[in-house]
């Protein structure tokens, strides 16, 4: 007798596990015909991208963008929305130009963009001779004379050589991030860098940099396209060439504003499983990839249990954040708030690559756990979902990590996405209805498996 | 003694297939770092979707395309160089235009495609009372009257619930090969088809059409974008609509044209890998993913071979097809020449989907060989290729299948390619440079491993 069910035993629960595969599976397919059929997300980001464009934290349009997401998650269905305060700097580009100028003696004009959360030079002309550097470290080997009043050109290649360009963007970003405080501290008078772009066209991107906090001179800090770059980079072979930089960007303190939020109660509980992006974008393009795809796609995921009706045991919330481009306020100030109210979080998911056709998901959590979400490998297979195995979350997600939430990031193919980001071209038409829906389809596929498994 | 070596020898023969793995992914990396670097793809690709343009078999701008392949051959170091002849048909589109009328009485102008080497109306008004139907079921079930002398519109939408687009596209094809057959047999005067397309815009999409060999009238049969489709539904609903289709495409005979071939001589034997594509277009748009793209990839992997001085065993054949699109004479031209001249193939690849991001291959080979390279997999994974279960090939290999030869297709992601194909929006512009790389990366390391192993 013992034997013999000893013997069924496991047939007993492969065919359970077969069974409850079988169903999920069937799950799997109604959420992602739902979403490929009647989808509003597509229609949103137009709508979003079109009509309010592009949103900096601080802006006007950025509070506007705030009454559009309050109404598109009720339009959704949502059981609940509202908006959590927060205080966001105010950065304002305002009026800026680069001119070079070589033997020729002729200034011309280049393309150019003054990084996000930088000082510009009040409005007057700073004028000095251009010194090149590709790396950091020679950088550091030039002698000070060759620093003291030059303006610095720090010409670090975006490396083609990465399959997964976020990697190349990582290697390349403390150029970015970095170089005017580094020059700074060595008398230079401003910085211009090669964007951070997987393109060879003349599109300048901005992004975020940083001052030191022991900095004494908060000097310029401006990026030219790839082709600009190079085009510097011949001439410098073989002559001397100035630049002429005047622009009038400048940190205007900060001010209350809102990260959106709307939801589906829970069936079963209170606990919380989070799907969001962030609201703002750089004041360039129209922010449809970075991050206008993230937020369509959370407020999808919605619609979508809503309209099927799928009784989410927890509360799966909707979070369009504040300030993640050039701040994170939003990002921190959630975290620190569901610590404050003790609120139970399950697991978050950002999606922040873009509307690009999703490959995977990054996952931030317990090896019990991330075992757990790859067993489900196969139920994503169907749907082009391959890649469990990268561990990154979202900036904006992140600050919940000190308490142990599992995070995950939804990843999109990363190939066009540095072609475009933090520039004038992240616009609506980069994007794609049905890659766009996918991301939906797959973060919505995720999230039924973790409401009803964990 | 025995024993020792019994348990050693697994660990020696994992020691030499660890080492092996090791050695083919030092050269997977090679392979992908020359392209991502260096290759020409990209530019030639640009060459030839803007300074040729689009290039339908038999036309004049296809014999540019033919001197092109050559000299992008020679200049990618191919050690021969030539030309196949190759019937081909000429048809060509000429003026055309479809209007409707609704109750208003007002002729209202939509935007058309005669559909490829159908027959127009020989410049003349052809008019008539349009009925529509969705399917081929429903259009049996008309009553002879509501099909003699009148236009036919086939609505049948692309199936947005499959993830794979080339399924819905091959769901919908009959519409575009045979309704013409269907409708004319009962005395209709002309067809009008919802295009073959998974977008929603208002672009209409050509394509190959065949009338039956016993069909005593040759009607006319013209495609629409599925935004005129949905509203022409609309309107029918509620009242009768006339059309007037007036066009002069046609079928003119055959005309003389060349297959392109480009070689690197093996260094052991003379068994052929042909990698490929058609260099033929539809009349519209550039055709740079249909099938650009393949052709300048193919081209790609000889350079860097070349470049790379790979010293391939057996000789590696680039293919540039004639007469894909609306006959196939290029391919089957191809096998039958190979047969007579009992040239051994050890292996063909066609990337045929455009230069979208690559995910996998279709295999049609036999179970042995199709898991042995199932068994690469792993080498693979790094560069996204995750999907070797589809067993489809190319249509211009497809004619060496009797001749057994493994076969197979680059499968790039299938999201955006129909809402372009055989239309006006398939133009370079579309094309992203690291995708369509990353495609030709795929097929060089698969070609590497074969010619290792086969």
């Amino acid at each position: 007798m013992k034997n013999s069910i000893l013997k069924i035993l496991p047939l007993f629960l492969g065919g359970i596990l077969f069974s409850q595969n079988f169903q999920d599976s069937i799950q799997f397919k109604k959420i992602s015909d739902e979403m490929l059929v009647n989808s509003t997300a597509y229609e949103n980001l137009r709508d979003l991208s079109l009509n309010i464009g592009n949103r900096l934290s601080g802006s006007k349009a950025y509070e506007k963008s705030v009454d559009w997401a309050v109404y598109k998650l009720k339009e959704a269905g949502a059981d609940k929305v509202w908006k959590e305060e927060v205080m966001v700097p105010v950065w304002e580009r305002g009026k800026e130009s680069l001119q070079i100028k070589d033997k020729s003696g002729q200034w011309k004009s280049l393309k150019m963009l003054s990084l996000g959360n930088s000082e510009g030079t009040k409005g007057k002309d700073i004028e000095a001779q251009i010194v090149i550097v590709k790396t950091k470290e020679e950088f550091d080997q030039l002698p000070d004379a060759s620093v003291n009043g030059k303006i610095i050109f720090f010409n670090y290649a975006f490396n083609q050589k990465f399959i997964n360009t976020g990697q190349a963007y990582g290697d390349a970003s403390k150029y970015r991030r970095s170089s005017a405080s580094w020059a700074g501290k060595r008398g230079a008078k401003a910085v211009i860098i090669r964007s951070l772009s997987s393109s060879f066209d003349d599109v300048p991107h901005t992004g975020m940099m940083k001052y030191d906090e022991d900095d004494t001179f908060k000097i310029a800090a401006v990026a030219i396209g790839p082709k600009s770059a190079d085009e510097l980079e011949a001439m410098l072979k073989t002559q001397k060439v100035f630049a002429k930089i005047n622009s009038n960007c400048t940190m205007k303190g900060e001010i209350l504003s809102h990260t959106v939020i709307g939801e589906i109660t829970g069936n079963k509980d209170k606990n919380v499983i989070v799907v969001g992006g962030h609201l703002d974008t750089w004041d360039v393009g129209d922010g449809s990839s970075d991050d206008g795809a993230g937020i369509v796609q959370s407020i999808e995921v919605l619609r979508a249990f809503k309209k099927l009706g799928l009784k989410n045991n927890h509360t799966i919330r909707v979070v369009c954040f504040a300030n993640e481009e050039n701040g994170v306020k939003g990002g921190n100030k959630y975290a620190e708030n569901i610590r404050k109210n003790k609120e139970n979080h399950l697991f978050a998911i950002e999606s922040d690559g873009g509307g690009f056709t999703p490959r995977g998901f990054g996952l931030v959590m317990n090896s019990d756990k991330r075992k757990q979400i790859q067993s489900w490998k196969n139920l994503f297979e169907p749907y082009g979902i391959h890649n469990f195995d990268s561990q990154h979350a979202g900036t904006d997600i992140e600050p919940m990590q000190p308490l142990e939430v599992p995070l995950a990031a939804l990843i999109p193919d990363s190939q066009r996405y540095f072609d475009i980001h933090h520039s004038e071209e992240d616009t609506f038409d980069k994007v794609n209805r049905r890659e766009l829906i996918l991301g939906a389809v797959a973060m919505g596929q995720l999230i039924y498996m973790i409401d009803k498994n964990w």
